[in-house]
């Protein structure tokens, strides 16, 4: 935050709610309700956890507020027809405010297509350093949901160095790292030379993990470049194109499956779920594991259709980004908003070899917050 | 699967669609297009990985079957108008039929309240041999969402091996394990000897821990029982007396939040998500942990009141079932449907000790699938 913490210069009770003047001249409304469930004093919140002590549950929805006075410092003094007192500190009050649209949301990213040219750049040293440098890879992660940290080392392992700088490995049913290499037997296309359509990991799994790491130890192969397409340019393209191929797909759910000898993942639910504001929460699209359909006869058709219209939307040149990995670099990305594939190679002509992880979204977003904490 | 393996007896083909009838009788329809990309063979299928390789992307949905006749061991041969041919296996289309709905939906598990007495009982020595006791508890888990593992060991680390029997340990800002005692200054109310509301852990992230493991040290407080509530009774409970209650749930979002001096976890989602089929599919209650509302001024009453009653239900004695932690028990409760809390204990009476961790629930589901394999 930056200027002064702002000031409470003048409230006005009227039983239900409150009306509060900042000196900055900001004026919000507070029923008297949320200013009684979030009031600050020790014997309403935990003095050391923090958490609520304050049973909510029993506070009447209809409480009113007696008095509201401003105190010495901009604070707003309150005392409710329970006989309750509590103090709210000005700033935070002013933090906290809902009365208006614009106080309570914050404007989603913008998307990005072809036009990104290449992932936001940073360096692996800069990053593990933490501080600031961490700070500026994590704020683009949230940004534009993909990243990549350079010239690092191409030692196995690496890949671990930096998800504890960023929280912790997130283990899956592949390990807690997996290798993205050729193998003879492989149980999943990625360990094969095939092109791998552009695709969001582990939709099998009730909530696929947030957060992708994937760094390059090796890539001497002719061909196999990363592709990366945006997922919530796809949404805004079909939101245009096709509005209802996108109702489909926020309703129907598309069964993914992946077996092998130790792992029967499966998972049912909509490629694209939307918030209540309508953006992009998750998208899950990975045609290769998709499963049999299930759905209602008369219905399967327009399923079909409508995840074959994301299909188109996301194989669309104009929305993908081409990247070709080199030693040491480690990609960063969304798995919740941004896909990823390589194009096939041909395993004779080189090696191509790379070490992957997850990290938890929520973990991630944490450490961005708490390395923001007294930066200007 | 029990008795034979289903055959084909009759095909009929009407280019958009195939009519198949097993030995047993069963009918059912399936698209022209849905075969196609369900076709088994190797061309379309990866020999190894036995994910697509067709793309599907390119398959026309208006795809029609030229030809469909029965193979002689009971398969359904097709040939396609793009020139292709593929054989199914009558078994296998028999599983994933869905032209009735019967065949698409299982019923869920039914709910459970106060009735229930106790959480079914499993002992640690079955259930980490693996096999039939640990499938065992794994379909508790899956039906009733909540099981009790007795008779373990009280050594710290004991929770763990309970998680590597069922998947891994999922880390969380709590680390891999966490110890719940009684702590001077506590980040947690947890970490307290109040009681705690009933509730689900961790709703500050995206998507909580599937799975909890509570192992139970050592008891010999007074007080501290345990209060286990089924969110799905809940559900059911709102959808009867409070219909707009629930509607408000399963639309605004509640904020959440748990800050420490490394950790900054915010999360707004609605404290109920049903699936499609109107069915629980994740419940988000703490009252300790909820941040400041930041909904619409007009609509922020009819909220708070919505979680009041959200809140009510959960405290309904008629869901609630009450357990006293035995040293050597391992609670197992499904975290996205069964809350859980404990009632305030005398810190002077007695040490209280337990051990947590969580597991991915999607693990714990292929797991049960894999024991299952094979099983009659």
């Amino acid at each position: 935050m930056s200027g002064p913490t702002p000031r409470v210069q003048a409230a006005t009770s009227r039983g239900g709610d409150v009306r509060v003047t900042w000196d900055a001249g900001v004026t919000a409304r507070f029923h008297a309700c949320w200013l009684r469930d979030n009031c600050p004093c020790p014997d309403c919140r935990h003095a050391t956890t923090g958490e609520l002590v304050l049973d909510q549950l029993h506070v009447p929805v209809d409480v009113a507020v007696v008095e509201a006075t401003v105190g010495p410092d901009g604070e707003l003094d309150v005392r409710w027809d329970d006989g309750h007192r509590g103090r709210f500190c000005g700033g935070w009050l002013h933090a906290h405010r809902y009365d208006d649209p614009a106080d309570r949301t914050t404007a989603p990213a913008p998307s990005w297509g072809a036009e990104l040219g290449a992932p936001p750049r940073f360096t692996f040293a800069d990053v593990v350093a933490g501080g600031q440098g961490l700070r500026s890879l994590l704020e683009a992660v949230a940004a534009v949901g993909l990243a990549v940290v350079a010239e690092g080392p191409t030692a196995r392992g690496t890949v671990v160095e930096l998800a504890d700088a960023i929280g912790f490995v997130l283990p899956s049913n592949f390990g807690a790292t997996y290798d993205v290499v050729t193998l003879p037997d492989a149980r999943s296309n990625a360990y094969t030379a095939l092109g791998l359509v552009t695709h969001t990991d582990l939709p099998h799994h009730a909530w696929p993990p947030g957060v992708q790491l994937l760094h390059c130890r090796e890539n001497s192969v002719t061909g196999g470049e990363s592709t990366f397409v945006d997922g919530r340019r796809v949404v805004e393209a079909l939101r245009d194109r096709a509005p209802d191929a996108l109702d489909v797909l926020t309703r129907e759910p598309i069964p993914y499956r992946y077996v092998d000898e130790g792992a029967d993942h499966r998972y049912a639910g909509p490629a694209i779920e939307l918030d209540g504001a309508g953006d992009l929460r998750i998208i899950r699209y990975a045609p290769n594991v998709v499963a049999p359909l299930q759905v209602a006869f008369d219905r399967l058709l327009q399923v079909r259709r409508a995840y074959q219209a994301l299909g188109r939307a996301v194989d669309d040149p104009a929305h993908v980004v081409r990247y070709r990995l080199q030693p040491g670099d480690i990609i960063v990305n969304d798995n919740h908003r941004v896909l990823h594939g390589r194009d096939a190679f041909d395993p004779t002509s080189g090696r191509r070899v790379l070490e992957g992880c997850y990290v938890d979204r929520s973990e991630l977003d944490s450490k961005r917050r708490v390395l923001a904490r007294g930066a200007a």
